[in-house]
């Protein structure tokens, strides 16, 4: 049976700005390859007509129908920050950010702080361990983001965000069914709140950064809550040996809460400046003992996000450089995708189809000249929703299983 | 409204060797023109990554969902045997086999034993009537391959197969429910295989293949027990009068099941040698008194499992020119398309969608210019699962129902 390597570049697919998309304004040689001497479609990560999530989209790529296995923002972060999580807890997504006096949201992402400086004052937070009997665990992972975790009884998760998705105030967390479970959560939640910005305005870190106009990263916002349960491995339900590399915590937890093992890549830091050699490296390294290795980048998506045009086609240009190496390795499934689009034109995800290119020797073959959004289309794999793409690779590997004689 | 003649060659998909699949080096003008005069898609013919059985993707084919309708190979080999099965038969589909006196399976085929010898066989043990109160009815078929019926009360399908489907011993059978009707029956199987070898390894066929050093055929394997029930035919599910033109019993046991008349035709083998002309010239008599003709070609499949790429060329080629009679007909709808992949390179079935062009004067075009796995995929059809061929056929018939008004 073969191996495989999924290759996931968040947030790839595009809208043309000027008659062309970042994929099709750049060079691509590599990518192109594997379009030509694979089979090729577009894929909706999740349906037709709904924007994908990050945590959704992975789940429903790799066989967890988010309908059934979504356990919120919250535990994904939580598990990709490293954080054990026990049955019960409840879990969030924070960003630092930067707020005014009275509570107006100035910079959602306190400047993109740095990792380091993100990672000081996330220690200064961990310094909160209880809340009114209940334990909490915070955690910074990646520039302006980390995670929390409350841990006691009679904790839930249907309580509202305190982060308002967008300009406007920092929100009080509410519960949202007027249990008291989720009333006593929504109170521990903002006395952290509380308890967070007067540590981060009084740390040095942050009066630096005043000093030289950046933005403060003087408070957390929190979203994404949710109660984590443990679910079945994707060992256990489709009989793979899978390993995650990725810098991004979402992803990494992702990954954990189906049960891959995630390898902790040196340079791999989910940000602008990742080492894709060291990723391509460590993923041939992984299918000595795995049978399928995820491998994410992110900044395809930063740069959508930012609305940058050429950031995201010489990122694309960078992805294609490093699957030379993969495209060396003997008797693999590849599988090159997106988990999304991030239109540069929209700096937001979009309902729009990712392209999809699979391929390995011996395998059928379309003879597809470019992969890109429009060149896809046009492949014998035809439109696809993420669901049949892990059916699709375990096929191809040689693991589907047979019904009936 | 148009009648409809739908060619099924069996395992007819493949994947590329040297660039080219069987189909893509064939010479096949008529299937182009087919192709080319109609309209064109894959088909998974099942689900997207689930390999086909033959019998569940032709019952699937045909409109009948092998989760609801499925009833186990074994009684769609004894009904394509000729055996009339009543309800809360347990049947069973067999393999002559050569085994060593320790049980170790040296042949599960007897080496392919022909037709003619196996029906001399087959009567050999058709004089076990009865065991245990439990009537007995075995019935030879095409070369190695035939059927089992056990009638009685108090019978269940629910026990193991003697046949390993692989290198090894002869299994016991066993119940696999612990219930007593099962272990009953298990018992009566195990009595079954022990007579069944006495009587095999003395009889004159084997003395005489032992001497020009054929494997003999000194034992049976069964597998694929089920509990025969009546289901809706076609004509009351569909409202069309079918008929089946094949050479494998399965085949006929599919259609029996299903409520098609089984037209028998002298020189239709269900082997490499059959005699496609009288197929064609049946299914064309057949359509004066039926809507549909299935016409079954299962030598496609056979030349898959040898994994002969010239010989499944050579045999699509066959194809093509009797395609060339069916091509003469007026105003019908001709479809022609495989039941699942059979690739060479593997020797197996496999997951790949397989090739589907359907044509009829008046109907849509495609322009695609070629009958094959790549170019198919290009038709306007794109990938459909099986589920949507009869619909799709009853519809180009004019047999399609309104929704509303």
């Amino acid at each position: 049976m073969a191996k495989a390597i999924v290759v996931i570049c968040d947030g790839l697919g595009d809208l043309p700005v000027d008659g062309r998309t970042p994929l099709q304004a750049a060079k691509t040689p590599h990518m192109d390859l594997l379009a030509k001497n694979g089979v090729c479609g577009l894929m909706y990560p999740l349906e037709i007509g709904v924007i994908p999530g990050s945590d959704t989209s992975h789940l429903n790529l790799f066989g967890y129908d988010p309908k059934m296995f979504y356990p919120g923002r919250g535990p994904l972060e939580a598990l990709g920050a490293g954080i054990l999580l026990k049955p019960g807890d409840v879990a969030f997504r924070c960003n630092f950010a930067t707020v005014s006096n009275s509570g107006a949201i100035l910079d959602r992402r306190a400047g993109r702080i740095g990792t380091p400086e993100g990672d000081k004052l996330g220690k200064e937070l961990a310094k909160i361990k209880k809340i009114d009997g209940v334990e909490v665990i915070f955690k910074h992972t990646v520039e302006h983001r980390g995670a929390l975790v409350l841990r006691g009884k009679g904790l839930s998760a249907n309580i509202s965000d305190t982060d308002p998705h967008g300009p406007g105030n920092v929100l009080k967390c509410e519960s949202r069914d007027g249990a008291n479970e989720s009333k006593h959560t929504a109170e521990i939640v903002n006395k952290f709140m509380k308890m967070a910005h007067e540590k981060l305005r009084k740390n040095p870190i942050n009066k630096k950064r005043a000093k030289e106009k950046k933005p403060v990263a003087n408070a957390v916002l929190l979203r994404g809550a949710g109660a984590f349960e443990k679910v079945p491995s994707i060992y256990e339900r489709y009989g793979i040996k899978a390993a995650c590399i990725a810098g991004g915590a979402l992803y990494k937890g992702v990954a954990r809460y189906i049960g891959m093992d995630v390898i902790d890549v040196k340079g791999a830091t989910g940000t602008k400046d990742t080492d894709l050699h060291a990723k391509a490296g460590a993923a041939a390294l992984a299918l000595k003992n795995h049978d399928l290795v995820f491998l994410h980048i992110k900044a395809t998506d930063s740069f959508g996000h930012d609305g940058d045009f050429a950031g995201k086609m010489h990122m694309i240009e960078k992805i294609d450089a490093m699957l030379d190496e993969l495209l060396k390795l003997e008797d693999i499934v590849l599988v090159l995708t997106a988990d999304h689009s991030t239109p540069v034109s929209l700096k937001a995800h979009s309902a729009d189809p990712v392209p999809l290119a699979m391929m390995k020797k011996g395998g059928r073959v379309d003879w597809i000249e470019r992969f890109d959004e429009a060149s896809c289309a046009r492949g014998s794999l035809g439109r696809i929703r993420g669901k049949f793409l892990l059916p699709l690779v375990l096929a191809m590997m040689g693991r589907a299983k047979m019904y009936g004689t």
